[in-house]
């Protein structure tokens, strides 16, 4: 039996666009208001890490396949729905530029400035033949267990 | 540290027929065993709160292109998987009203009747531009803040 | 107020060889660790638990299309994204045998002998047509109440 602590741990798993905004809006959100929060980042997630300019030699050639199709970073991610070819993910793009929302890098890095801790699984990283150094700086890397440790005692437990 | 309520938060981020599905299904079984529940809806999900016939007039174009692709209310979705163009999930509805199964716009009535708190999140109607008019009676609206203040001591929180 | 136990329990919606792959390395992980486990498979993830080779008489003509239609057993699913009729599903796979990571089968064999709870949601096996003879041994079957009653005092609650 254990009581909770004041934090909040996210899986990211996917790496819509949509779902992208919703992840760091909360971890934000939380952290704005002194809440301890964690976010990892699986599978398709950790393409939101990917730095811009980056490439690794000695890649295998399907390691480099899958570095070719998956976005680097925030910006190249698209909507979970109503993404036409880039049509409907720029429309969206454009609209909380008008509206003068803050845009996903921008949460990213206010995550980073608020202490979110940001953590890039391991395992997924030996799936898409990722190394650290393809991600952006100022993150962890861990496996289930760093999960786990975290999520334990988490008030609030999302997989997004 | 702080211990938990007897309490439910569901984010409701999609509207798949089927997600809306299983989240009314859940919110409803909680709320008939004696759990208080808050269903927030953000982003796609908003729709599922949308009236049937409603114009407000003012929209600009890009948020009337929003308004006229997205589904008005649960009889406009769609089936996250298998949904062939409509006969899929026309499919699904047959085989439920053959068997007697509650529907997705009766499970919506039912969880309001049940007091389930129903929050539309302002962050994602003001990137779609729906004004509260357009979404159905009875319901609340709120941001991260409220979304925080009752999931924290929720013993279920997901985000489906 | 109730506090938590060291457990963790997880519903499986998806049935996407990918997030059935986060599922069971997260249950497989809290369970080594000393937690219990237990997963709910609902709506498409119900066809992870398929048996291979099994096709019960009796089925009306739109039971049998779902059981055409779905994947039998964790063998038949794909990849959420980039499956790319098959392509996208069998280049990951053939990754993750180079690399000796443990595969989807395996996984759920593992994660029947570490003890965790296989739930099939009853709700969704009317749905879809399904008996618990077409679905694989040791497992038990349940609905929501089953799903409250686990959760309710779980720390770790995903939505997958």
């Amino acid at each position: 039996m254990s009581e909770t602590d004041n934090s909040m741990s996210l899986i990211v798993f996917s790496n819509d666009f949509d779902k992208a905004m919703a992840a760091f809006i909360l971890a934000t959100g939380a952290a704005s208001s002194g809440m301890s929060v964690s976010i990892f980042f699986t599978f398709w997630g950790l393409s939101l890490l990917r730095k811009d300019n980056f490439s690794r030699p000695g890649k295998s050639l399907i390691e480099k396949m899958f570095g070719w199709m998956l976005p680097k970073g925030p910006s190249g991610t698209g909507l979970s729905k109503m993404h036409f070819m880039g049509a409907g993910t720029g429309m969206m793009k454009s609209i909380m530029k008008k509206k003068n929302m803050t845009s996903l890098e921008e949460l990213l890095s206010m995550a980073q400035a608020l202490n979110v801790r940001i953590v890039a699984c391991t395992t997924s990283m030996e799936m898409m033949g990722m190394k650290k150094e393809e991600l952006i700086d100022g993150i962890d890397i861990g496996g289930v267990a760093t999960y786990l440790a975290a999520s334990k005692n988490s008030n609030i437990n999302l997989f997004i």
